[in-house]
């Protein structure tokens, strides 16, 4: 098959690479229907991780099972599904405990940018789509591969609650869906940390009711105007940053909690400011599989559209574009179709 | 009056200084029925934490109100109080949301090892004891100033459930405290860790099931055998060095959370771990007089006495014994009497 590869830094390929296969009675193999590129590919595109040079790369899909295991109780070939970027056999007591990224049997989606794709643990993992994925319902229900959960995991994290006023660090494709799930979860102020007017648009369509182009103190001060001295009652961090961190912790409220889902690079937790402020931390890499039912009866029922993160559609072989408009920002995210 | 002074690392005296006084209409002071030391206090007396040379010391007392101030309302002179070490209006944004630790009006006690004690914002700090202090009450109730509410707001932050699996870091006052209030909030495992055989017993005696003396990677075995592998529901940390946080951090499941409430000193939280296992941390300094008319309650009806924790008991002159004893621990936690 085709899928996408990843070289070095900014060196990404569409190349011929051997197909994926059943290697585990509970595997499944997937033929991709629609991609993306995640907000932490980048991370290796800048070469800020380390890679395996020629390596797949893309965990975010939806598709159609083409494949199945000897063990696979729950899915047919022909099922269309999501893929959560995580897999997990949902059986396991951290799987029973909502987290099923911890899961002693998991796994991760490796070529999701590519024609297919394995998922471990099928009957665990995946979630069918029982009325079909097609042209109208792809780039919502792709964002339930990873991106709208995981801003969903942030305002869980945080623990947003109906009329709370929440603070959103991070204008990505991930706090853009932050700003979603916290209108979604009844939020009444959403202050929107965001210097670009793109995003800032799509901001507002999800619910944020202020925005803040302001960085670092100004941003704080700003916040605590708004806020009328108190801060915010939940905070979502969304980018991974050292800056990102410490602006979170700043406009968090005594007693809050930031919730944080962006991958932490060299950042340094302000140990004694949440002492003093009772400020706590939670969150981490999303347990999709946790919430993909509840998201997926709301994108179905019309309630929820993350889609609009998608501002960008290109043809899988034209994925290197793809990451360089994302790291450029010309695009917030980008949808790749086979 | 007199009252116990530092004057350098290990040097704690018992000497005259000027009386307390009024200089707020929300003041009151207070006569010290009993007083006591500190695990924290233990960072000044060893020279970890800078000290003004002479400055009083001491933040946790019980007594009677001698003197209030003209706006005082809720208090006469000859009220038996709990005095919280931290002061609160409990009218303010923060003190509503149940931190009072945070109070825009927030003070300290500064002289609790003293005759007298300043109290800032009497009515929203102070806690009428109905039934006055006594001999036998005394010691349950000088608990409640600190590190009773600490130990339960390290369970609090953690969220300690019915049923839970339990891990405390630390056997000083605050830990054992922590085991009571996990046992008392209907933990079914709690897995005290522990090397010295006096505070085991009194662990034993507050709830816990499990006894752990091994440290570092010995003991993150043992807890992990404990739990079949899947590490603890909830962990108190209450020593606030890195090794102790590092530990609580190991055992704790993917999901679970951290209470942390021993005053961090060189401590480097471990970002990539709490991210990838989902832990998070939460705590800091107890909101004291948020959990105190439960707990009062709790003590007064006889259904929670940590008294125990007091294993030395000296008049106030002797403060300097107090402090010697504690930092070679022959004893957990010294009550100082007029």
């Amino acid at each position: 098959m085709r899928a996408t590869t990843i070289h070095a830094a900014r060196d990404i390929r569409f190349t011929e690479v051997p197909d994926p296969s059943i290697t585990e009675p509970t595997d499944a193999v997937v033929r991709v229907l629609a991609g993306c590129v995640c907000g932490s590919d980048l991370w290796n595109y800048r070469g800020e991780n380390e890679i395996t040079p020629g390596a797949t790369i893309g965990h975010e899909c939806i598709g159609e099972v083409v494949e199945i295991g000897a063990d696979v109780r729950d899915f047919k070939v022909g099922d269309h599904v999501v893929v959560p970027f995580c897999h997990s056999d949902n059986t396991c007591p951290h799987c029973r405990a909502g987290f099923q990224s911890a899961c002693v049997h998991g796994g991760f989606t490796v070529s999701g940018q590519g024609e297919l794709a394995r998922v471990t643990q099928a009957d665990g993992s995946l979630v069918r789509v029982e009325g079909g994925i097609n042209a109208s319902n792809r780039a919502a229900l792709l964002t339930l591969s990873d991106v709208m959960p995981t801003g969903w995991h942030a305002a869980v994290s945080a623990g947003v609650r109906p009329g709370a006023t929440v603070v959103v660090v991070g204008d990505g494709a991930v706090g853009l869906c932050g700003v979603l799930a916290a209108s979604t979860m009844g939020a009444e102020k959403i202050i929107a940390l965001s210097r670009h007017e793109s995003r800032q648009k799509i901001a507002r369509v999800f619910g944020a009711t202020h925005v803040v182009a302001e960085r670092g103190k100004e941003a704080n001060e700003i916040v605590k105007e708004i806020t009328s001295g108190v801060g915010a009652d939940a905070v979502l961090e969304c980018v991974g940053t050292d800056a990102a961190i410490q602006t979170a912790f700043a406009v968090a409220r005594p007693g809050s909690t930031v919730g944080f889902v962006g991958v932490p690079h060299g950042v340094e937790l302000p140990v004694r400011r949440m002492f003093q402020k009772n400020v706590g931390l939670r969150g981490g890499m999303a347990p999709v599989r946790a919430y993909l039912p509840d998201l997926l009866r709301r994108v179905e029922a019309g309630e929820l559209d993350p889609s609009p993160v998608f501002d960008m559609i290109l043809p899988m072989d034209q994925v290197a574009e793809g990451y360089a408009a994302m790291d450029e920002r010309r695009a917030v995210k980008v949808l790749l179709e086979p």
